[in-house]
């Protein structure tokens, strides 16, 4: 269940892309014709409203797309795994995990138009190769044509994205100090950067959010 | 497609386990009753070759799980982006990602037992709280009686373990040594430990795994 609380809203669709910016890669999750589930692990752009991948023109994941094209598609990052004793000295209960979620919900299709494709592979490389070192993919350029024509690049036109950053919106304000007092103190390399985002997140700052 | 070079024999199943010990999380795939394919971030324990997660005994992952039990679950982490200009100063084509992944299939079941439930969450905390500082989960305890009684637990029996690790096993020789050297040089977290990777999964070691 994506509890409301941890839900980000419509506004913060920039907060959702920049973290889709930060992450190499996702999942993609499809459902077979027999109602089986099938996932993938999978590099990606997300452009102008819209996710890219590539791969193998055939196979089962390109089976799967051409037979039934709703997907979802998941970017996950954690940051830190909150010991139970952080809050409660005897329960093994509290312990708990904060993340950033964000997932994709949509249709997929197999690109057709070489400039999209070359478009969306140029878009992929800025993003896993920002610093070059490469000719830039372009559709008419001869080096390219045949590479183009031998790799699919599929889209996800998205229905719905929803993003859920979990970072302790629900704790009282003395359990989340505590918290926060904790992560600082334990100081392991995404401790620092957790506590901020528990603060930034942080259910006084936006009266809706507490639990 | 999970192209067999890069599968990892039933015989390094024990590599697969440690993967799973070693990663704290990872995404359930379940396909809906219209046949819309649904994704959740998961913290879980690989215990007794079996998966277990915990949460809400209520909510749309609950019915969904229950209405069909199939699930798929995956583990994934990336160990490097290879950049273009690694093996090749032109064309953009050669960019790729090494990672780790495993995926699960099999099929969903609430667990109902106290003890078993108890046993789970016990080996979660092991996982995810080595260092201990809580009271022993028990199925006996007065303590923890209600708390079991107010958090679902649900086992997934696998029907198929599979494991890709993906670390150039394709790539010939000379070219496979550029990388490890360019790796070896760029020095990121994790490049010192790919290139390593690379080394034991190279397949002048395992001549079945060449391309």
């Amino acid at each position: 269940m994506r509890r409301t609380e941890f839900e980000i809203k419509d506004d913060e669709r920039e907060e959702i892309e920049r973290f889709l910016a930060e992450m190499s890669f996702g999942f993609l999750g499809t459902a077979g014709p027999d109602g089986a589930p099938s996932m993938t692990p999978l590099n990606f752009v997300y452009d102008g409203g819209k996710l890219y991948f590539h791969g193998s023109r055939i196979g089962e994941k390109m089976a799967r797309l051409q037979a039934d094209p709703r997907v979802t598609f998941m970017v996950a990052k954690e940051y830190a795994i909150i010991p139970s004793y952080f809050t409660d000295p005897l329960m093994a209960c509290p312990a708990t995990a904060y993340f950033k979620s964000v997932r994709i919900d949509g249709r997929a299709a197999v690109v057709q138009d070489p400039a999209e494709k070359a478009a969306a592979l140029e878009a992929f490389m800025r993003k896993i190769q920002p610093e070059g070192g490469y000719k830039t993919i372009d559709a008419s350029d001869p080096d390219y044509v045949p590479r183009l024509k031998g790799v699919a690049v599929v889209r996800i036109d998205p229905d719905r994205v929803t993003g859920k950053f979990k970072f302790g919106q629900n704790l009282k304000e003395p359990v989340r100090e505590a918290v926060t007092d904790r992560l600082t103190a334990r100081g392991l390399p995404l401790d620092a950067e957790t506590a901020a985002l528990m603060e930034r997140y942080c259910p006084h700052a936006k009266g809706t959010l507490g639990d």
